[in-house]
């Protein structure tokens, strides 16, 4: 089976894209920041199975980083990216590099409010401009009728969902769910950073986070169960908690108990943050 | 001859564009506040010539005024205007409600650097948010091939042109000359606020621009004719002026003897404010 087609430029991209709309075809995106692995290709099998060709974005976008943060260090491996987009059969990598993206003399940012405020903004304030800024530019360039996000990044899925929704950009959203290993491990990039004795403590945070969910659905106050989350942790042998919430579904507000809700955590396990999220069911 | 299709709803807009987009039409649009005039209509007549349909918003956009100014009683005339669309050939007129437009919850806002900096900025903080965030939600609304603004708003102009550039919004940027009266005053909608001998004043704004433009353009100090400007229209009646500067086209950076520039002012007469600008010629 022959590899993707790959567009390193907006122009080839809409000249691909011409040709696909111009047959009616139907178009679903999944943006990446590539060092693909199971997580990122769930999304796009499902994307595959909601549209007639699939575009991965692979673009390490450097406004969501701050600078003391991992853009240098954050993997990269765009020949084996591309291999295992070939193994899913997606149709189009769109591999832009920075210039392209951001050329001399950008000067445009988009702010979301609602479900940005707090969680990864109290620890990463230009996070969410930089990605409701880059996402906003991917949908404009390549015009998909749908995009599929992993809920993994559940606030950031949010944040696209009110961006479009506020914006009006023909897009849908699709969420889809974490993929984890045999232990429950969230697949993440990130993970790659970890050595075999991180990783075991990794593997305890979506136990706590599943634990302290069914203690609050069942009735336990949720303010005294994200605290003992916190606390078990840190026991866990994680170094720094940024924070663990609970919050309600989509708007990210607070969780009231008869609403379907999301427990989020971001922590550090020496110098990479991992984040989780596991659904709160509403009290019945 | 039938009148254009109204739609109220982006919904609606979005069937009706549908049907035209399956016949291989293509579109144009002109956002406007309606109060619409002759300057109007030449971008509309601008807009046909350049596509097979033609799409008139008229929204009075509540965003880009600030608390103080006239949002309240700007011009409202939406049957009046209807007519003049129809008189013109316009195919569609969006008149969406605030509420269509910003429903609860909304939350966005599009910041746009270069252009923006200064001139209006300096006296309407945040009007540009306001355009720009507007101006992109009607783009995804209706999706129009290429839009039309008039050069009578030319820091506007800069500012849709510099957001479209940097979110690689698909639309292209038509930019039509400022329509005039006799007497070379500027067609604005809120000449309608002006009484006779005010009329007579704000006459005097062009004359007084394009021969501070000629000078600079001969050779005089730019500094020096921009202020002498100033004080010819004090001078000629006007109460304050909020600006008369020398710039370049396009960037809106400090005007160079050697490119193109614009000479752009805005100036109260009583509770009207009242802006303009014109072509400065490079220097040969």
């Amino acid at each position: 089976m022959s590899g993707p087609h790959i567009s390193r430029t907006i122009a080839d991209l809409r000249t691909e894209l011409k040709g696909w709309r111009q047959q009616g075809l139907s178009v679903a995106m999944v943006p990446t920041m590539g060092a693909l692995h199971e997580g990122h290709l769930s999304l796009m099998r499902e994307a595959l199975s909601r549209a007639d060709r699939c575009i991965v974005s692979i673009f390490v976008n450097p406004t969501q980083f701050a600078p003391t943060e991992d853009l240098d260090k954050y993997p990269r491996q765009l020949e084996h990216d591309i291999e295992r987009l070939r193994e899913v059969g997606v149709h189009l990598a769109f591999t832009p590099s920075p210039d392209e993206v951001y050329p001399k003399g950008f000067a445009t940012k988009i702010i979301v409010g609602g479900p940005s405020a707090g969680l990864e903004t109290d620890f990463r304030p230009h996070f969410f401009e930089g990605v409701a800024t880059v996402v906003t530019k991917l949908f404009q360039q390549a015009t998909p009728d749908c995009a599929v996000f992993g809920e993994k990044d559940y606030q950031q899925l949010c944040v696209v969902r009110q961006m479009c929704r506020d914006l009006d950009i023909p897009v849908e959203i699709v969420g889809a769910p974490t993929v984890r290993d045999e232990h429950g491990l969230a697949m993440s990039s990130r993970n790659a950073y970890l050595d075999e004795a991180q990783l075991a403590i990794a593997r305890r945070l979506n136990v706590i986070l599943r634990g302290a969910s069914a203690a609050i659905s069942g009735g336990a106050d949720p303010a005294a169960e994200t605290a003992s989350a916190s606390l078990a942790l840190l026991d866990a042998g994680f170094k720094t908690i940024d924070y663990v919430a609970a919050r309600e579904c989509g708007s990210l507000g607070p969780w009231r108990p008869e609403t379907e809700g999301r427990l989020l955590a971001a922590a550090w396990l020496g110098s990479t943050r991992l984040i989780d999220n596991v659904e709160i069911a509403a009290r019945s």
